[in-house]
């Protein structure tokens, strides 16, 4: 602590832990070392090489709301600004700290307090994993909806935070389609509630929408009320192989053309396939060069499945219904995917644009790859167009690994502008954070931007959350 | 307009009336008359027996987004507050308006821009009826979900400021799901493009959803871009009649634990189905003492038809598929209902409640009636919990129909007290207006409504957009 002090003598942290152990010792508040490095970074932002390491954020472990609010309290009262972090998964910095600031965690503030099938909601802690969740809930024949690729380490705080998608959402919609109330605590360390158990309401501003996706800016989320629903009766994977990736994304059109919505769309280009295959011994890419792996789910699964089929195979795929084990194999394949060691430079991206443009986003990757000499692929949740590209380059042999080329973040961004100029945006799902900031001030207007820290200041006057993210 | 000025002598109108006259001539702008004296009032709050008749507020009627633009900066620079409007089909006053205001009509701005059947969304402006878009969309096999009671008139700008409901979005969510993103104009008459035409989208604050249901107090909507969907394949009337109210509610957790989610479960109690029965010479009192009625669509919908059957069954119902052309009658009596005509006084309700409170709502309903004299019944979207009770009295021989008695809302104002005890809320889907301002303020805590005002300060400084309304 005394290093802080040194270090960053403006700062109010360490009268702040001073003041824990004076009036609050209770609460475990833990001073910046090399032990709470890790707090400074998330999964997108973490150093892949080594970089250089220093004191990480103060750290703090509220057990109770109360607690929360009296952290709140006690560092507005300082001056030092806060970083709610959930799991840390996120992929974009918006649960990134620096030395000066507090983390207030939600790892012990985990607990599922209730569910009730009647209401058809779980009323959840922030800190509760997505997967203890949906494990809670599959014995009663319920689930909960939001399924980012992190779902098995990711909290309900933070798909929250940053208004998770996944696969599902095709058809369930987003976490902010799952959110019915939330508890919040404020900058001025009150408690409020905001939303209603019930599935409708609209008394007063939709204040509990605004407060999903808005990265941790506006106040923290203690608690949440959030939608669960029955188990599909049936559920069913379905496989379209196509000979190019142009054919595959006009599949993506057939089936928007057809009546049939399907649970999850992913689609994986030739290069995914190759890279999956080499990753994890498919062979993927012997089926074909583009697949779109297709779960439909609900009643009428055989109906579903004859009208999907008749729509993917006038788009030229091989269309087949996999075997509940090959099913389980397919959507491993999916998670795990391409792996990137220490062999490659890589950067993710995660653009949507309206539906029908996705065919031009994949379209346009080899003039970019020609551009930057670099090797540019995507996976997309295609039933809502969001698109995870990825950009790779080979480290070439005695190159220094942490001196990662400039050119791929140009080239990123450069695809990301792409996905700007049909009608998309530069983030789907993972948020804007710190990563994306100078990208999505080029998608909002300077009056969008002004509107949105109007309301960051209405609610927030000092910037005590989470300064200088997402907005 | 002279009798403007002199009946309120601090009103900027006449001088804004002077200034559209000299330098925007073109705009269609009338002064405060008789002939405005409809645009008072909204559907809930239009006077019933014949109250005392005043000139209305002044009324514009722009066809362009530049006409608006130019309308809200010369009422600002007049300090004259405007009311936007569409078909003044609300129920809750969040279009009414006095003679110092200035009411800016949606009802040239009309047009459908665009359909596209590959991306699922339509793109429309604000004084569209409801109606019109699904008439466009049919033919295309394609239509837009949300539907509230008045959707043959109301616009989807007002179904936005309101958040509209309606009986589908048990399935298919509210007005909110529906909208991907907004034109509006801001105070400061400046125009802005906010959310995204592809499905997802996290790119900062959502403005979008705070903007719907926001009932004009933040800013004009100009454009909207919603999403549309494919028709189902099948749609099935299926009606199952209880010997009691009670029985009924319980029918209703019934399907909760199935695993069937119809598009629309509708409620209704004996009083409801008596009123109905007495207004459409139907028979509906004779086939049981209570009903829901109920909409299946999609695939499987004799698998949906079958487990519905059962868990209805189980809940004592006598249940039936009804052929189309019953359905169609069913579904037609259901909107026409009981018919309140001039022989009774009666106020409207719009709760919503846990679902599983539903039934302890309607159990309450005896004692009311009781303790205030006066006979209440309801409608239930039940499959989200919103009910819309009916509390009526018969108008004594010889007494003033214009007498209101206070007691219907004395008892009004107790079923919404009942709702919020239970976790209800004061509105499910017409919004709060002038109508129900003093209930709201029971429901939201103190320091939530300290939020939203600062959240409309932050946005509208001065107040210019539909002062005194929601908030």
């Amino acid at each position: 602590m005394s290093t802080s002090a040194v270090v960053a003598p403006l700062t109010g942290l360490p009268a702040l832990l001073d003041a824990v152990r004076e009036v609050a010792p209770h609460l475990d508040v833990r001073a910046p070392s090399a032990a709470t490095a890790p707090f400074a970074f998330d999964a997108g932002t973490v150093p892949r090489h080594g970089e250089a390491d220093e004191d990480g954020p103060a750290v703090s472990f509220p057990s109770t709301v109360s607690e929360v609010q009296q952290l709140v309290r006690l560092a507005g009262r300082h001056g030092v600004s806060i970083v709610a972090r959930g799991a840390g998964s996120g992929l974009s910095g918006g649960a990134s700290a620096t030395r000066h600031q507090l983390v207030v965690s939600t790892d012990r503030l985990d607990r599922i307090v209730e569910v009730s099938p009647a209401d058809e909601v779980a009323v959840v802690e922030p800190g509760v994993l997505n997967a203890a969740l949906n494990e809670r809930l599959a014995p009663l024949g319920l689930f909960y909806a939001p399924d980012p690729a992190s779902w098995r380490i990711s909290t309900i705080g933070g798909n929250i935070a940053t208004n998770a998608g996944g696969l599902r959402c095709a058809k369930y919609g987003v976490t902010r389609e799952s959110v019915l109330a939330l508890d919040v605590v404020l900058a001025d360390g009150s408690l409020v509630s905001i939303g209603h158990r019930s599935i409708k309401g609209v008394t007063g501003l939709d204040l509990v929408s605004l407060f999903v996706g808005s990265e941790g800016v506006l106040g923290i989320v203690v608690g949440a009320t959030v939608r669960i629903r029955p188990l599909p009766v049936a559920r069913r994977t379905v496989t379209a192989f196509f000979d190019s990736t142009a054919a595959g994304a006009a599949g993506i059109g057939a089936i928007t053309a057809s009546r049939v919505r399907p649970s999850v769309i992913e689609f994986l280009d030739e290069p995914t396939l190759v890279g999956i295959d080499a990753a994890q011994e498919s062979g993927l890419r012997a089926r074909g060069a583009a697949l779109l792996l297709i779960e439909l789910d609900g009643f009428g699964i055989d109906e579903q499945t004859a009208e999907l089929t008749v729509a993917l195979e006038s788009a030229g795929a091989r269309v087949r219904v996999e075997s509940d084990a090959d099913a389980e194999t397919l959507w491993e394949l999916r998670r795990s995917g391409r792996r990137f060691d220490d062999d490659s430079w890589f950067v993710g991206g995660d653009v949507a644009v309206p539906k029908s443009r996705i065919a031009e986003v994949f379209a346009g990757f080899p003039a970019l790859e020609e551009r930057y000499g670099v090797a540019v692929s995507a996976v997309a949740h295609a039933g809502d167009g969001n698109l995870h590209p990825v950009i790779t380059l080979p480290i070439p042999a005695g190159a220094d690994p942490a001196a990662f080329p400039a050119v791929l973040h140009d080239a990123a961004d450069d695809l990301v502008r792409a996905a700007l100029a049909v009608g998309g945006t530069v983030s789907g799902e993972h948020g804007i954070g710190t990563v994306k900031r100078e990208l999505a001030a080029e998608e909002l207007a300077e009056r969008v931007r002004v509107a949105q820290l109007a309301i960051k200041d209405a609610l927030d006057p000092t910037g005590l959350f989470n300064p200088g993210k997402a907005l």
